[in-house]
């Protein structure tokens, strides 16, 4: 691919703190990932846009947060002095962007709106707790009061998961409520706050044999791609999965035990691997979105941390379907999973190939000879882990599998690629919406016998619409069934016409037998499609728990989970 | 060992039919395994008994069941005939034999007063629900006329789980709902309803290549040693585990989806493998011990039978302590799981080489040289299983890790010998009660940290009663901890003073940081203590949930889980 000539002027620039801008940007302040110039090539194909559209950046957002008009605070004065007495003033605040920036979430439609100057729904006031007793006082006067209690653990939400439709308040975890609790290396577990953030966590345990005087270093095992901007307590109520989930287990695999705050009171449940002492209210918990209490702290399994042990791999199938066969092969042949394991359609299989230069007349020709035709090859990338000789045999059982799958060998390049840039990607979405381009992802989950069709139909529904960029992978795995994650671009004119297309794909992806997400949970966008998706019966049970612990209804209301 | 002249007479013919001893006989009613030889002697030296208590069976319960003075059925002849009309009267049995057979578990406390011709709480009515449908109504029958329903399995609970103490109706699971349900082989799953026995399972399952021209034979995972007389109901109700849970997982960990009849309606929960929206109530059903509803269908995962793959082992370690040592590295080093792992504790230990014969003087000076000395050796058995390059990797971890634990590795015959009697020995149990010696067992799921010193604790609790042999060994494991499970023999003047001693077991156990069960269940026996154990909180959660599906409280009602 020549080089172009012009390119656009990506932002380079910080936010300024008090914007609106600060808000909805993604991850770190001075952190930037910009499409390269073969996507930004791509990206004008698409959407027949020259150079001339990618000239002035739009809506940056870059106005400071003024409410004007004001939005009033809900709350008394002496209402207000109630939640300062319990965690000091220094840990409350009422300012216009103290309350913007704690009820956002990273939906398109909240930067859409943010862009604009434009804000939803808020608290009124926020809060940081600085421990369980705070929260339980907290819980305990909100519930007296009837004022609505939300809970923001990294804001990275794309559900309006944390949005507080009701106002009252918005407890910020991460600020104080970050600590390791115990680690315990006999057990292989560790307890933190649920407000620690994915690094922090991360690095406790990778660094155990110098803090703790432990044996081993460990890994938390859980690595979705908002790891470095996501709370552990947030993982586990929204059932979040990382992207090793196929070895580690989703987020609520790895809860041993929770502590919980919730209007009906504090309960701490029991530390055992396995007992058979009736339902387990440490998995009721799991998933409740803020709906039922605050996670105030977790007790985690632990895994070893050997990245020696990591093997690499990477390969062309003819086809889609080839690849989800092997994929289903590997995932059902018991000798164990891959940590990570991809497998893009061919529309995402031709954008990366494309965005990463891979592309030349002479591998082409190759590629087509082989029978790797454009518009059909489907890229399967991964790694294993675990101890080095499980590692090493699960990763000739995938070789030995592509390979009756009809599946080229490439490098390890394409997933070293990967997982160099594995965080980064969110990261070229401000650049995308500084032009006008929309970019948005929704997911799924399985069986393997709907996959396909699923696959099939949620396409057909996505590229109807005119220039739409449409890329799915494959990427957690189970021996039932697997995941499907949709990202599309496209440009829209009005805030309501992407809602309308976005609602469209979801009410396709449940129509054609997929569930209503796999991993990115609810929230309140999902809501209204609870009930059809579970069946009156199911919501009955939820909302029966919901009267249980939060009988007024003060936890998150306003949609949550489609509970009121 | 010197062959005894003397051996007992023990009994080597069924029970008859109608008897009370065909109620309460273990497994099969002509199938017997008798204590050894060598196994007599040492309840002969441990008890301090003689060849002359040895010459007449006690308290046989050959006696038919009559109920005298008979109990009175407590439903009107309309309401029976609401139940014959709805599964016809051949479904419908009134008589002795069949309320009090449906009536009664396996517990030592049942079968102590059935060999008396004792009869505790009965129920009124024993119905044969045909399918679904029936359940449908049967429920909502029950339910407006507020008549008790007790659901039976497979008559194994060693809890008073299934024992009808509100009298009403027990509807007995596996005459006809024995069905498969639907055969999966793409998301390898099976849908069975839940009064399949575990054999019929798996017969299915490893035919399946002949019966569904499946590609791969299948195996069920989970064998627990009731697995021959118990429904795949039970195991999950009770949150069973079966003897190769540490590769193949809990009872519980195989449920995909379940199908649940109960007073407050039906439900159907969904097959996804993996899914985000809100707190799972396939998860709140399982465990519920029929207080909540009944479950009629199942879908199960299923696993790959590939019997050809199994490697053997077995190992003498120069303690306990070091067994278990070596079983948590296996645990948590990362290779994946033996599919049996047991670690016998001394005693277990020298009970078993005894009985079978394994101790010579020559043996035991070469033992007792290398350090393996009786009184404090262990013995660990166990065998691979998975895709072969797997087994192989994990049994040759084993070996390595064994070895830097001190263990003496040992032919594969102590394995194949457990293996040819993982279900048989629960039928001594008749002959040693048939000569007044009880045998009982009690277990407890537990963390790493706590194993040993729970071990300690209940041991000498038990030990402090006089001839009394206490044989603990683990053999369910998970990274962060395991099983213990005691199996106690001793003699006792009546049922109150062994019901004290079993109970003051168990609180030493959870007093002692263990769980109240591991998988045994907690039924009627162990609910007393489940406030206790769980705290108000939790139990309060799952009273919640117990209105919500069976508010009139209709469905085994009378203290399951503690719930009423």
């Amino acid at each position: 691919m020549k080089k172009q000539g012009f390119q656009p002027d990506w932002r380079n620039t910080a936010p300024e703190a008090s914007s609106f801008r600060s808000i909805f940007k993604w991850g770190a302040s001075a952190t930037f990932k910009h499409p390269n110039e073969r996507l930004y090539a791509l990206l004008k194909e698409t959407f027949s846009l020259s150079d001339r559209d990618f000239q002035t950046r739009q809506n940056q957002g870059d106005e400071a947060v003024v409410l004007n008009p004001a939005v009033p605070m809900r709350l008394s004065v002496e209402q207000v002095r109630l939640f300062e007495d319990i965690v000091g003033e220094n840990n409350v605040e009422s300012g216009d962007y103290a309350r913007v920036k704690f009820s956002s979430g990273k939906t398109m439609e909240e930067i859409h709106q943010l862009r604009s100057s434009a804000v939803g729904r808020i608290c009124d006031l926020v809060v940081h707790p600085r421990n369980k007793a705070d929260i339980c006082q907290i819980v305990a006067c909100a519930n007296r009061q009837k004022i609505p209690l939300y809970v923001y653990g990294g804001g990275t939400s794309v559900t309006l998961a944390p949005k507080p439709v009701k106002g009252g308040i918005t407890l910020v975890m991460a600020t104080h409520m970050n600590r390791v609790v115990e680690f315990n290396e006999t057990n292989q577990t560790i307890t933190v706050e649920s407000g620690m953030m994915g690094p922090v966590l991360e690095d406790f345990l990778n660094h155990a044999p110098t803090l703790y005087h432990a044996r081993h270093a460990y890994t938390c095992g859980h690595f979705p791609q908002s790891f470095e901007f996501s709370t552990v307590g947030g993982w586990i109520v929204t059932k979040g999965s990382g992207q090793m989930s196929s070895y580690y287990g989703d987020a609520c695999d790895m809860v041993i035990s929770q502590e919980y705050v919730a209007p009906s009171g504090c309960l701490k449940t029991l530390d055992y691997p396995s007992t058979a002492t009736g339902p387990m209210v440490n998995d009721m918990l799991k998933g409740s979105e803020g709906a039922f209490g605050v996670l105030v702290s977790v007790t985690l399994k632990i895994f070893r941390y050997q990245p020696e042990n990591r093997r690499r791999f990477s390969y062309l199938f003819p086809s889609f379907t080839d690849g989800i066969s092997a994929c289903r092969e590997i995932s059902q042949s018991q000798f164990g999973m891959p940590s990570v394991l991809r497998i893009s359609d061919a529309e995402e299989t031709w954008v990366g190939l494309k965005q990463h230069g891979l592309e030349s007349r002479v591998l082409e020709r190759f590629l087509a000879y082989r029978g790797y035709l454009p518009g059909k090859r489907s890229l399967m990338i991964g790694h294993t882990e675990g101890e080095r000789g499980f590692s090493k045999n699960v990763r000739k059982m995938i070789g030995k599998i592509c390979k009756r799958y009809g599946a080229l060998p490439l490098s390890g390049y394409p997933v070293r690629k990967w997982e160099k840039s594995k965080f980064a990607d969110p990261y070229l979405r401000e650049d995308l919406n500084d032009f006008g381009i929309w970019i948005d992802t929704l997911e799924t989950g399985l069986t393997w016998a709907k996959l396909l069709e699923v696959h099939e139909q949620v396409r057909a529904y996505i590229k109807a619409r005119p220039q739409t960029l449409c890329m799915t992978h494959c990427s957690h795995f189970y021996p039932q069934g697997a995941n499907l994650y949709f990202i599309f671009l496209s440009r829209f004119a009005t805030l309501e016409e992407y809602k309308t297309f976005q609602m469209g794909i979801v009410e396709r992806i449940v129509k054609s037998g997929g569930s209503l997400s796999h991993h990115h949970g609810v929230g309140k966008m999902l809501a209204p499609l609870m009930e059809k998706h579970l069946g009156k019966e199911q919501m009955d049970v939820l909302r029966a728990l919901k009267a249980h612990f939060d009988p007024q209804n003060i936890m998150n209301p306003g949609g949550t989970l489609g509970l009121d």
